[in-house]
């Protein structure tokens, strides 16, 4: 990767890591005086950040509190049941912001799209501040959460806030994505309390169906892009990770997500398995057989045609894996284990970032719980989903898939009857990481952090990412908050005290340092 | 099949034919005198009979109120949190039999294997007259049921018992096991308020652990059947089905069932596809590949050496499925679909019960709600069963099973772990249908509803059948009250009203055909 800043000072830079390396996430990183000056010989510092990092050291229980209200609201996005605490979780949004001086408006969505029972949850819009002098910056998060139940592993219960001795704060949602979502708000308030003016003019836009596919969202942001987003300079999303869990990082390029679910069915209701077995055909087989034609244990996907439309690697690309500061020991311990599919570094990143992957995620009408109940499903839905990179087009890679599946189910001489269909899809997208976007977040961790970030793509899909570059026609940096070992989506997703009270500090420095930018597109 | 009877009245039978075909399963029904009379001439009608119908009868709506009463308990023996239920399905058992002066004991069976933390529920064992002159029948049944969410597909609350305008009465448990154990009941009740004594001597064994492999009650059996089940003359079992819906059997065969677990592990939790999906091997493509090695769309069980276990057919055996009678729109309509495998009764009748049979019923731990979900599950479980048949042994079929699943796996050369092992396993079991037990049976049979019976065996297994065969030395007889479409172990779990209520009196009946026989053993 190209080095943002030919300038290095690298006494100081090393002693930014050996302090780091001794951090506990419950510690904040106390910055010597030296080291601030040193940097802002070469950053111009901006002159508040000073008092506003005092701040937030001083706000910090109160900036946990506020995450600790918002984990206890169960905004699962994927269940019926919940729409109504998606809701509440909106309103605690707006009146957090409202509370603080900012213009807020709940937008609606209207009904579902093949769910219209249910309303869509509102968008949260906000504005904090509206000088035509300031450089104006739209901060995007979402509100919901995914699904959580104490029996799919918590040690914890997923929506109370739970901290251990070392200072990570336990519950759903914590890191993805209510933590740097507050980490916004907490940011308006440590300025106000420190008597501070904000550097930029603030739009917020926190939706609450993001683990949904953010339904409706993106008609929201085209409308929206000539008007109450008009004056956008630039867009930061807080939602993704660090790399690993010392180094801050910027990213630039994410995987799309093309979600299906495939049905089986066959009886008209669950049968006796000693009744009927042997005699009928039997959904949940046919429906094995077709999910393991998908892809294969190494990881490959076996659908025919879908490799040919990923973008070739270039000398130039394959040369930025390596400086990369990332070992297969980040890897074992985000996994908790050493199940990695390949042998460095290199190929692992290049599997997570920009080739295609493929995962079957359940199976929903079967026997899921303990126990040993002998039935026969009357009908199974599987669920997989395909990470997708440059260069395929959603229409493509759907044409391939369900080809491929209404093929191999038509092997099987089944009665049963098949289904197949696109659940959502998001694209993937990359940016240009030398934008005056990433040079401001990248001093601003510097200035925290007292490293250079690395420079990332990402595994996972954040398609809004890619709806506000075209809609506004701005930069889009993704500057994250919580580190790898976060678990979210996961039983015991997690956000390190540390990351969320420095992240707040990090993202207001942002702010800083985006402000003493030349307006340049 | 050999008729048992040689002297037949076509004329009788057809009239008690075409009688049946116009009942509507809530109309119970009307048995002309002079086909009462025909019948007494060539069976030695017991002069008992006539009251103890029209007790029951006029019992009816009493008989199904207790049934309610027995459905709103949730009895799961397969869910920890349900246990207690259980436990006081047994006491309300106890309490109906000691009501009506029955001699009742609840026995423990001490703590759950492999679950500590739970006690096995009570076998409730009744002793109802003490004559030495009078046969003692031992009868079985269980009051444990399958698991149930409404969200299961179910169109009423399955522990509400609901009853339609064609006397259909949905509940979980109505036909699986409380039913018929009622059913004996009632007997009881019917003769006391009719003023008749009963004929023979009632021993009665219920259990509270079928659904989950009968734990610990074959130790209590063979501890018991030369002490509290000593006198025992023959046994009866009422928990199994017709073979259609409206001609009764009885029952001399049973597959066995073998039900299996098998795990794949990896990464300590949940992943984030996203994030990790490309470079981590994902238990769940793993056992989706190890599951579809097991058996085929059509039924074929892919386990090599398994069918090599299996008795050969004897041309005897195979001229005996033609006279059952059994049509193709039977299995459609107790399916609701036309997905059988087999082109004609036959082979759909030798696929159910003389061979082995392969059914995967869910996975453990993988995404199973509706909706999206982009989870990489950490642990997954696959739960499949095998019914097993002449001369499959367990030990036997376990060796086969762990060999070609752990075969299998080592070819995907995955760093998951993979772990295999037995849930629980019951024996098949083949009676002959020639002893008085099963004599007395058909006269009863022919007693109630005008018909004889079609001499079934069935795919499913009731593993105590063996048990008490082996324990007491004694003919085991099985004498099913439900109908084919009665979907047991499945969401609309019902019971007619006509086969509860005639099944009450088959059941009385049946004890006093057993007084009239010679006593041969």
């Amino acid at each position: 990767m190209l080095p943002l800043f030919p300038l290095r000072i690298p006494s100081l830079a090393r002693s930014g890591q050996s302090l780091l390396s001794k951090f506990s996430p419950s510690t904040r990183p106390i910055v010597p005086r030296r080291f601030f000056y040193g940097h802002i010989s070469d950053t111009k510092m901006a002159p508040q950040l000073e008092p506003f990092f005092k701040q937030v050291d001083e706000s910090s229980e109160t900036f946990i509190d506020r995450l600790r209200k918002a984990v206890a609201i169960p905004s699962i996005s994927a269940q019926d049941e919940n729409r109504k605490d998606v809701f509440r979780m909106a309103q605690f949004l707006a009146d957090e912001l409202t509370a603080l001086g900012a213009e807020v408006e709940q937008r609606p969505l209207g009904k579902q799209p093949g769910k219209e029972h249910l309303d869509l949850p509102p968008v949260v819009v906000a504005r904090y501040g509206n000088d035509k002098n300031k450089k104006t910056i739209l901060v995007y998060g979402h509100y919901d959460v995914q699904p959580a139940q104490k029996e799919d592993g918590w040690a914890t219960e997923p929506f109370e806030l739970t901290i251990d001795e070392k200072g990570r704060m336990y519950g759903r949602g914590s890191t993805d994505d209510k933590g740097p979502v507050l980490g916004w708000v907490n940011v308006i308030e440590a300025h106000r309390k420190a008597g501070i003016e904000l550097p930029v003019n603030l739009l917020c836009c926190f939706e609450g169906m993001e683990e949904y596919g953010s339904e409706g969202l993106d008609d929201f942001i085209q409308a929206e892009a000539k008007k109450y987003f008009k004056d956008t300079d630039a867009v930061c999303i807080s939602d993704n990770y660090w790399l690993g869990t010392e180094k801050p990082c910027l990213t630039y390029g994410l995987r799309g997500c093309n979600y299906y679910s495939v049905s089986v069915s066959g009886p008209a209701q669950d049968l006796h398995s000693g009744v009927f077995g042997g005699s009928a055909h039997e959904p949940m087989t046919d429906l094995v057989t077709v999910l393991s034609k998908l892809v294969d244990p190494q990881g490959n996907i076996l659908i025919p045609g879908l490799m040919d439309l990923v973008a070739p690697m270039t000398e130039d690309e394959k040369s930025l894996y390596g400086n990369i500061s990332y070992t297969m020991e980040n890897l074992h311990e985000s996994l908790g284990s050493e199940t990695g599919i390949h042998p460095n570094k290199e190929r692992t990143l290049m599997a997570r970032w920009r080739y295609p992957s493929l995962s079957i995620h359940g199976i929903e009408g079967a026997y899921s719980a303990p126990g040993a109940k002998t039935v026969i499903p009357a009908k199974v839905i599987g669920k997989f989903s395909i990470r997708t990179v440059p260069n395929m087009e959603s229409e493509d890679v759907n044409k391939l898939v369900f080809d491929h599946i209404k093929a191999e189910f038509a092997k099987l001489n089944s009665k049963n009857k098949l289904d197949v269909w696109l659940q959502h899809d998001g694209k993937w997208w990359v940016a240009s990481p030398k934008h005056w976007n990433f040079s401001a977040a990248s001093k601003a961790v510097q200035q925290v952090f007292g490293v250079e970030p690395d420079m990332t793509r990402e595994g996972g899909s954040i398609p809004v990412t890619l709806t506000f570059e075209q809609a506004t026609g701005k930069n889009v940096l993704l500057l994250p908050m919580g580190s790898s070992t976060d678990a979210a989506h996961s039983a015991n997703e997690k956000l390190d005290r540390r990351n969320y009270i420095e992240g707040t500090k990090l993202l207001g420095a942002y702010l800083h340092y985006v402000a003493e930018e030349p307006a340049t597109e």
